[in-house]
């Protein structure tokens, strides 16, 4: 082991319109490993997960997150295990995960810069599963499908991004409530895979569908609840296809966020059918943090429900890894192992 | 009084991409005013009102309205008194209102094809305010608002075409119940007068201004709920300005509906911001009526609630009139008296 840590940094600004940052903002930075002064650990990162809040993390979010300048150290969600501490809390060997920087080591308080503590890795499952199913991508699935679009038994529920990290969590949770839940992935191997090894009653195929005819065949009732990760013209061919009372449950806008091309037209039709589009940002339901977390892990134990993770090997994959799941590179929850 | 029965016709197809009907849609017909048969009455119109459905009369909405053939005579919100009568419930000389053609005379079975029960003008009121306050109008104002948007006395509320005829009730009913009042309309005198005359705290020329800035000042906590009938890019800058937990009540898309160049954009904002977008069809809230209509009828009494209205006089005023609520020509419910 060598006293260098690669860090990386905002290399450029970023003028991307969309949420896919460009390949020339990922930067890195060698500098010597850092020492944990009092109240501090010193984290050596195993995993970065790639998430596209990644985005956020450089261009900001108002009143949520402050963008990062050039030269600072990317923060994302990252997991690894103590090497030193001068923290009461946390000893030699824990492992653990957070908003930490993306580097190979990174010091930390305990609590990172937005107030979000650290997190140990859940005791009987894995550091990757601690981070996923049972981190915020988990969560976010839960709280979105739950909370928000609250399906009833034998609804038909849409997933769209369905192969993706939090997709493909939330179309198994759908479906052990009983829905019938359809996929909505690009490619016909993802599709075919939400069929077979997710349990999805249908998978449509975004590339190649005549997604309102498409929709309108697998649900000829009508969708009563959307859990959507794109928005744009995915999301106009639900509302077209939506049922009386139907909603629609925002977790995020991978295909829809600031490009025009993809806006939403089809709002009228939420007159039309009663329906409802409901944003969530999944922090604000701490308060069904420990429910969702209980009975994702039962399900996780009986082998309910699968974790699909996409493993990119070795700390110099972090931009084609960040920048793959904006054009769903990844078949479940991207991820970057740190040899 | 001759004995001919000028009906206004679909003349031709409507090839419009969006709400406003072409002026060569609108044709007249002439034929013997008709008699009634057991269980009929004939009502001579005094009134047609115009509302934005009247596109929907001629193109349709999928499982609520089927679409008027060519040569089929215009359907839409008509009142007027009953000349003859063939109907135990009704007598010559009561005064109704309801879903009926629009021509110098019509036949009703007392139920209208949508089987809306024709309604007669309420005692103390005009037959306009009937139709109008009282109607289908003040009833989508009222829902929308209070149903669907659910305003809280000190929260911030928006309301677009917030001159028109249902925007011009809402506006006012925001304020009646103790929330800070901001409308947004085209041009200044339309500006000037929801200040001077409806009561709103703010009101912003969506021809002149820049929205999201006038906003942000106007609603410096943010938009806690948006009663919109325009879509587009209206909505798009009030949900840059959406307060935490804020709803947007979707009463239609004036200027949206399916004008690609006004789709909307900032859906993502509901994620960051926890926000809401529902629609609502009014008939479909009945059970709300009552109180509705009460609460309406005793501000209409007290002063408290204005009717605005915008009135065309003649016959062939029809297609200007009913094109018109699409470019904002009219201030307040657009009516049509036929002498």
């Amino acid at each position: 082991m060598t006293n260098i840590n690669r860090q990386w940094i905002v290399a450029q600004p970023s003028e991307s319109e969309g949420m896919c940052l460009e390949a020339e903002v990922f930067g890195v930075r060698e500098e010597p490993i850092p020492e944990p002064k009092e109240g501090q650990i010193l984290i050596r990162n195993k995993i970065f997960a790639c998430e596209p809040l990644v985005h956020a993390w450089v261009k900001g979010v108002p009143g949520r997150i402050a963008p990062l300048p050039v030269g600072a150290t990317f923060k994302g969600h990252a997991g690894g295990e103590v090497v030193a501490s001068r923290h009461p809390d946390f000893s030699e060997g824990d492992v653990v995960h957070g908003n930490l920087e993306w580097a190979d080591f990174t010091l930390s308080a305990g609590t990172d810069v937005n107030g979000v503590p650290l997190s140990r890795q859940v005791p009987g499952f894995s550091l990757a599963t601690s981070m996923i199913t049972l981190g915020m991508t988990g969560l976010c699935a839960y709280i979105g499908l739950f909370e928000i679009g609250k399906p009833e038994p034998g609804d038909t529920v849409v997933v769209s991004a369905a192969a993706g990290g939090i997709g493909s969590i939330a179309i198994q949770l759908a479906g052990l409530c009983g829905c019938k839940v359809i996929g909505i992935a690009g490619g016909s191997v993802k599709c075919q895979r939400l069929v077979g090894e997710l349990g999805a009653d249908a998978a449509i195929d975004y590339k190649t569908a005549d997604m309102v005819a498409e929709l309108a065949a697998a649900a000829p009732r009508g969708v009563n609840v959307m859990f959507d990760n794109v928005g744009g013209s995915v999301l106009d061919a639900v509302l077209v296809n939506l049922a009386p009372f139907g909603r629609v449950s925002i977790c995020g806008g991978l295909g829809g966020y600031d490009h025009p091309e993809v806006a939403v037209r089809n709002t009228i039709m939420l007159a039309q059918r009663n329906g409802t589009i409901q944003g969530f940002w999944y922090s604000d339901y701490e308060h069904r943090f420990a429910e969702a977390l209980q009975r994702m892990g039962d399900w996780l134990q009986s082998g309910q429900l699968k974790e699909w993770t996409h493993v990119a090997q070795g700390f110099d994959k972090v931009p084609e890894a960040s920048r793959g799941i904006f054009s769903g590179a990844n078949t479940g929850k991207q991820l970057v192992e740190i040899a």
